[in-house]
């Protein structure tokens, strides 16, 4: 993955970010990314039934071969807000159409940030029109983009990569917001990823909806699946030649996943007041969704997590965290390693040097839990961050 | 229901409780509930895979017409444990039937503490001859039992009544403990429950299980499913006569689930950093498992339940959880009142004065949540507590 500082910058994409006045603190809040000609679009979206207007307005439209730009605010989640909602959506997609020449159903729009607040649409109008006349090819654009979109992130999230795939040079960027209201149903916050590829619709959405299969869907803060998760790839053609197939589409769809994952491990390890990233490994399943459903069960209890950040290894709470996901299973076939230490084995209790392996929690950000069932196969990783006061902090005077 | 000064003791139970040595801190950490003679016994317990060696061997043993004694201790959950757990709990229902002239199948354990340690036998050996020889059937007695089997609950939760069923006077009496590692798809902690009406076990099984499932099942802490939830009802049928049935039955397992409702609320309002009882009211849903759903959701909600600690009427998150519970349902369908207060109609935000919703919130130590839908007449009540920075704390270096 490549540095913020020489990002690849896919042909036919133009970006820019202006202070629109959406966030009360003043910050950059309103990111546009322009496409200079007709782009392939694939997306996945919240399984929230409270679903943000943005969401149902982008929901209808991918995947598509005609986008023209994704317009993207932050300070204002636009959800929970009725009728009066997807009307600004709509208004948000004309007035961009309007300044780019093409019809609203070319426009995709994203929201993020509080819950039931009308959109300030005169400060999105003034803002979109100084954002449409700014935007350019240049890395710094995107990087601006991508601040733009943070709410409580405390960093961008940005990948970029360069492949060669049967002799064409393509460029694959993205960026992606999110650092609670993280659940892990979903297609993560927001995420946007950009490439050159030449790629057809229908393939785009395929190879999208698998990689954040194992990317965004296998990250939680908190595990409350928020209105607003949206993952949106375009694919602007512009590496030239036929649309991938076969050998050079699966290149494509592995890099495309891989750096889905580099985003996704991003969120968990800006997790709101979150001191350690923690990766969960399930393996020996029958099937990948049982292997998923202890990870998240494990990445969701405030129990297991609340011992890590105190750098306790109380594992109890780890395979009993497994043991209440719904997935049957005898206790002799689990075995637990925290930071590759055995703790538990086969359903017994192993003797282990308690002080080591608390102080390596301590000092170290990653922890890695690893939990193995007799079972099959079937495996997944799955990313999440401890709970600390701080996250309560946070948490507690959100609003008001 | 009565103060614990004036307790109604069925007639048939007595108790004790000592100091063992099992918990760290030296207090009372072993109690004994023993029946004069062969009770009826019904009981629910956790559904988690890993379960404590205790909860299998109560699992195997009841309903049952020959109960003579509970035998709990806590600091130590023997779950994780593997063959030596298993061990464990024989000689301990072992010791008891010796010292009570009875079968060890006639003996109920249950434990709960640390996970992963195995049992101090010696020192559970020595207390068991201790309480055993101390029994009576003084308040004081039951009193004692329910501070035994505390952890980090700040206060005994007790229950009685007295009812006339049939000109038979009946007494009741339960006692509960939990204050963390509580989740809703289980039956709760530990909690016993003893009644001299005569109830046959069958019966006495089906009307446990109906009470636990809006009682024990209606709570939770952090939303972890415990692996040594146990709730046990014991029967000695003192009061004489032939089993309760029909309307007598029926007047007899309402008495039950308000007792159960009542110790079952106890817990989140003494969940650990508690400082708000949070209420989740869910109606109009097509059945109670939709209404569960949702009301889980919400009451799980890391997000909700820093919201509430923080007097932040921040109900977006709440509709938010809502919508991820699972239920198909569509917006319109949707309102929300926060104490009362109207914030979300059908779909649509409503104008409210934050500042006065917030200042009740801050003010109050219960905290209601009503969310209605439009599918039919099915209900739940559900009860919380909020998260606060001090539940992280206290989890954050539990074992170690």
């Amino acid at each position: 993955m490549a540095e913020a500082e020489d990002l690849a910058i896919p042909r036919g994409f133009r970006a820019a970010a202006v202070r629109a006045g959406i966030k009360p603190s003043g910050g950059l809040d309103l990111a546009v990314l322009v496409a200079e000609s007709n782009c392939a679009a694939a997306g996945t979206f919240t399984t929230n039934r409270v679903c943000a207007a943005p969401v149902r307005w982008d929901r209808g439209l991918v995947p598509s071969d005609s986008i023209r730009a994704v317009i993207v605010n932050a300070g204002n989640a636009n959800a929970a807000t009725g009728t009066r909602g997807e009307e600004d959506v709509r208004r948000t997609a004309m007035l961009a159409a309007e300044a780019l020449g093409c019809r609203p159903e070319q426009i995709l729009v994203a929201s993020t940030g509080v819950i039931g607040h009308p959109l300030p649409m005169e400060n999105l109008q003034a803002g979109l029109h100084r954002a449409l006349a700014a935007v350019s090819a240049a890395p710094a654009s995107f990087r601006e983009a991508a601040h733009a979109i943070m709410t409580t992130d405390t960093r961008p999230k940005v990948v970029s990569r360069r492949l060669e795939i049967e002799g064409r040079q393509i460029a694959l960027l993205g960026i992606a917001k999110g650092a609670a209201m993280i659940g892990p149903r979903m297609a993560t916050m927001l995420a946007f990823l950009m490439t050159d590829a030449p790629i057809r619709p229908d393939d785009l959405q395929a190879i999208v909806s698998e990689a954040v299969e194992s990317s965004f869907n296998c990250v939680s803060v908190e595990g409350h699946t928020s209105t607003n998760d949206t993952v949106l790839v375009l694919a602007s053609g512009q590496a030239s030649g036929e649309p991938l197939r076969g050998a050079g589409l699966s290149r494509f769809a592995e890099a495309l996943r891989e750096s889905c994952e580099a985003l996704a491990r991003m969120i968990p390890d800006d997790g709101e007041g979150a001191t350690h990233l923690i990766t969960v490994d399930v393996e020996g399943c029958r099937d990948r969704g049982q292997a998923k459903a202890i990870a998240r069960a494990v990445a969701d209890s405030p129990l297991v997590k609340t011992a890590i950040a105190g750098g306790d290894p109380n594992w109890g709470r780890i395979v009993s965290a497994a043991g209440y996901a719904g997935v049957p299973f005898e206790e002799h076939e689990l075995s637990l390693w925290l930071n590759d230490v055995p703790l538990y084995g086969a359903g017994n209790p192993l003797p282990f040097d308690a002080g080591e392996v608390s102080r390596r929690l301590k000092a170290e950000r990653e922890t890695h839990i690893r939990l193995r069932l007799t079972h099959g196969d079937a495996a997944v990783r799955f990313w999440t961050c401890d709970l600390t006061a701080e996250y309560v902090r946070l948490n507690a005077d959100y609003t008001t």
